[in-house]
Formats: structure tokens, C-alpha cells, sequence
């Protein structure tokens, strides 16, 4: 089997960084992923802090990183890869129908957003964000939700409600009888103690509505759905994890040796311009680990 | 005095990217550093590797990000801080004429170049260059010297030696007497146990002449300088140091509370998109740390 320098699962910003700087670095790569690259990135309202491309549509941001790949002869390998195995001295990857194998491992796969809620994937970029940093300024004046899975969450809330005129918050988990509401939250949420079960179309275009299990429906101009990921041991075996994310350290290197790693999948912030910019270390750091090799070998 | 929410140091794409981010953020920044953002990017030949922008001039960079800043109504303080002062709960920041004070710090001042050899910073984007990861396509099949001033860059060589004729390798160190010198330092270099004291013009345009101590001199298309930075303890006095960088986690904090950092000065790769991805996470640290000290005082 044909046997390659690095394998990048993930077209998104941090895989699609890693395969530019590996192919710069003259090495033998396979990208795997998606044809659009990213969902995520080509429904994305628009990213105003991708230095260099302001205020960019998520789909011409996903059109000039495919020009740069094409300019470059980058392909991307169509397929989803469904587990990754540490052979000792390389990798084996399991895809829909074919193996691949290769020296080193760029994980770039971002956070699984599985589990949707009914409507979620629907209105994702026409309604439905992922992101509050990236899209509250659609949002200033507005009525918005936040649908939080986590405690984390809360900090995001605080910052929609300095932007927003009214942000309520649903959280998905428990929350204590807090008496602070308002410093926890933010002076303009309102927290309401319901969980969503679905988003709908709302009265105009853009507006949604929520609905909860206690049988009421909100309508809001934008909702915010934010939580984490699925823990990504599930496709490396034995790949060290931390707050459900891949832990690596500076160099992007994960617990396995060879197997680096980059973007959502090892933590917050879920920003597209630190994804690139990680993705741009582990290569590096992956080009680094086969030239020490291509020595001990000689 | 007015104080800052957050004072970014340096005006590259660490700055940068941290100054839209805090700015998306809603905080009042400072960002100080030179209104041409930085001579090393505006005399980059070309960046290949930052994702969406293919293949562009460093001046058309500068540019892009200088639109970027505009956008967005930021502007650029011109100043030079030749020290920071942890006082506390603040900062105090030492300009030339003005002293600024701010709640946070991003440091994003890059590495330090100094002693420069005699031509090193006339040539700079002319024949002369700091990175061989950017610069080696435009080399491909002829001659260049890599003056390295620590074994470190013996891998760049290496790789140059891939791509190119020949190269020539100048050790501003001690080599010990290394029989594998073709491993070492990659098939096509020569190494050349003399100390470079400077550099000229070559014979033709681009091309470039060395001078070494040992009285020779040596014409090449480019030559790579590669030395790592100056201590930046210098700058803000007790800040913990590694490596001749300032330490910092995952989130670009340092070792002091309020201070964070990003781009050049965190270390290597010394690479644009890395430095922009971690201006991003500086910036949304900062902010978190605002956030959470609000509370704390409220």
C-alpha cells in the first residue's frame, strides 16, 4: 500500500493550513475530508476577524482557501475517516471503503456537533450560529437565544448581552438557584429554565422560534447554539484527551508520537484564524518528526 | 491617566489579529506599534502558506491587513515601549515621550533582529531573508548560504539543500567535528567553517556576495539568516523566559496575571498565520480575564 509523509483528516481552516505548509515542505500528503471543505465555514454568516479577509461570507472564505489549494495542486480525498491506528513507526486509517496508511497524523477533524436539535442544521447559517464572537454584530439591537450545553457557555451571554437589546438563555444543563442572574448571565438575559426541543421558522425571514419542553414558544431573531464536543478518543484509540478535547502542547503534538493535531478538536477558542494558525505548527511540527526519522534511519 | 483595557505591543500579524478580535470584543485597546505595520512582513518576496491569501507580496499583505484595521476604525499609536511595568492590578507601559497604562498587556513585538550583520538589513526582501520555509521556492535549483547562528537551523538547511543547487552553510557557532555532515546539514550544502562579517551586492541584481573573516568571499542568488531573538525579560522585567521567548500556555498567557502574548516573540515557527491564530486566542484570553475580574470587583 501506497504509503504517505502526512495524512490531514479535515478540510476545515486548520487542515487545509497544514496541507499548504506540508507541501511547501516538499512532503507526501493525502487531505481528507470534503469537496466543500467545511459546512461550518460556508454557512458562516460572515468572520470579521480573519486578519487580511474583512468581513468575509463563510462561502468566499471557503472559496479562496480552495483556490489556494488549487493554485497550489492540492487535492482533497473524499472520504471520512472512521478510526485511526498507531501501527508503531505508522498509521493505519480506516475510511468508508478504502485504508490508507501513513507516517504521521495531522488531526484536523474540528468538533463534532452531533446530536443536533430538530431545525438546527436547517437554519445553521439563516438563523442558527454557532459562534458569538462571529455574529452578534447581526445581532446588535436584537432580540437573540442562546441554547448553552455548558457553564462556558454563560461567558458568551454576558457578551451577546452587551450587543443584544434582550438575549434569553436556555441552558441545557442544571443551573443552581444563582442570586446573581444578572452578573452571571448579563444585564440583558433573561434565564429561562425550559429546555429546547426544536427550532422553527419564525414570523419573518430571518426570525426563529423556540420550543421547549414546557410546551412554550420563544421567538428571537438569531439563536445561538452552543456546546461541546464528542470525544475524539472514539477515533484514535488511546489518543490522551482533556475537557473533551485532543490535549496537545505548543508544537501541536498529541500523546501519540507522530500524531499531531490542530483547530477545534484541541480546544476553545473555536476561531478559524487560530485554527490556521495551528494548522500551520503541526505541520511544521509533523515535517520536523520525519526529517528526525529519515536520520535515525539513515 | 486613561486606562486601557488592553495594550497590544506590535503592529504584525499577532497584533493585528489581536487588536480586531479585542475590538469584536468590545474593549478599549491600544495598539501601539508603526503605522507600516512591520518592515519584515513589507519586505517579505512573497508569504505562500497563509491561508486564502495565495501567494501574495508582503507589501500587499501589509496592505490587506492595514484595509482590515480600517475597516474597523482601529488605529495605530506610533510609538516604541522600551519597558513594561507590572503594578499590580495594571500595567504601566514606558513609550518614548508617553507612558500608558492598561489593564492587560498583549506582547506581540516579535523577534528581535539586532546586531544585524553590515548589508543584512539593506538586502532584507532583496536577496536577503529570514525564512526558508517562505523563501526557498524562489531559489529552487541554484546557490544560497544559510548564516545560522545555532544548530537549531541546521534543519532548515537541510531543507533548502532539497530544493536547491547547492547551499552554502555558515556557522556563526562551533560545529564539532561532525563526520555526517551530508546528513546533517542535507546532500547539496557545503559547509564553511568561516564567520560571515558581511554581505554586498552580487554581480547581478538579485544576486548577493559574503564576506567572512577568513577573507574570502562567496556569490550566491540568496542568502537565508536565521538566529533566534534577544531575551525579552529585557522589556518587562520578571516575565518567565524559555528559550529566549517569553513562556506561554495553550491560551498565550505568560507568567504574569494580565499579561499575555503572541506571534514571534511565544517562539518558533516564526511563520505569519501562526502569529495571526495566536493574536486571536491572546485577544479572547484578555478578554476572559477582564470578564472574570469585573466579577470579582463587582
Amino acid at each position: 500500500m501506497e504509503r504517505y509523509d502526512i495524512a490531514i483528516l479535515g478540510t476545515g481552516p486548520a487542515g487545509v493550513s497544514a496541507a499548504i505548509t506540508a507541501t511547501i515542505r516538499n512532503k507526501k500528503i493525502i487531505l481528507i475530508g470534503s469537496a466543500d471543505l467545511s459546512l461550518k465555514m460556508v454557512k458562516a454568516h460572515e468572520i470579521q476577524n480573519y486578519p487580511g479577509l474583512p468581513h468575509i461570507k463563510g462561502e468566499d472564505m471557503a472559496a479562496a482557501f480552495k483556490g489556494h489549494l488549487d493554485s497550489m495542486g492540492i487535492e482533497i480525498t473524499e472520504d471520512r475517516i472512521s478510526s485511526v491506528y498507531a501501527m508503531g513507526d505508522y498509521f493505519v486509517l480506516q475510511g468508508g471503503e478504502m485504508m490508507y496508511e501513513a507516517t504521521t497524523v495531522i488531526l484536523a477533524s474540528g468538533v463534532n456537533t452531533s446530536r443536533s436539535l430538530p431545525g438546527e442544521d436547517d437554519f445553521l447559517g439563516r438563523g442558527v450560529s454557532y459562534c458569538a464572537t462571529c455574529d452578534a454584530p447581526l445581532y446588535r439591537g436584537k432580540k437573540t437565544a442562546v441554547v448553552g450545553y455548558n457553564e462556558k457557555e454563560e461567558a458568551e451571554a454576558r457578551f451577546l448581552s452587551e450587543v443584544c437589546e434582550e438575549v434569553l438563555y436556555f441552558p441545557m444543563y442544571t443551573v443552581d438557584d444563582a442570586a446573581d442572574i444578572s452578573e452571571r448571565f448579563g444585564a440583558r438575559t433573561r434565564l429561562i429554565r425550559e429546555k429546547v426541543i426544536g427550532i422553527e421558522s419564525g414570523s419573518s425571514m430571518q426570525s426563529k422560534v423556540l420550543r421547549t419542553d414546557a410546551g412554550n414558544t420563544y421567538e428571537v431573531s438569531g439563536v445561538f447554539v452552543l456546546r461541546e464536543s464528542v470525544a475524539p478518543d472514539k477515533l484514535i484509540p488511546g489518543i490522551e484527551v482533556r475537557d473533551n478535547h485532543v490535549a496537545v502542547d505548543r508544537q501541536m503534538a498529541t500523546s501519540l508520537p507522530g500524531c499531531f493535531a490542530a483547530g477545534d478538536v484541541t480546544g476553545t477558542p473555536y476561531q478559524y484564524i487560530k485554527s490556521a494558525g495551528e494548522g500551520n505548527v503541526a505541520a511544521l511540527s509533523a515535517v520536523k518528526y520525519l526529517d528526525e526519522l529519515k536520520r535515525i534511519n539513515a
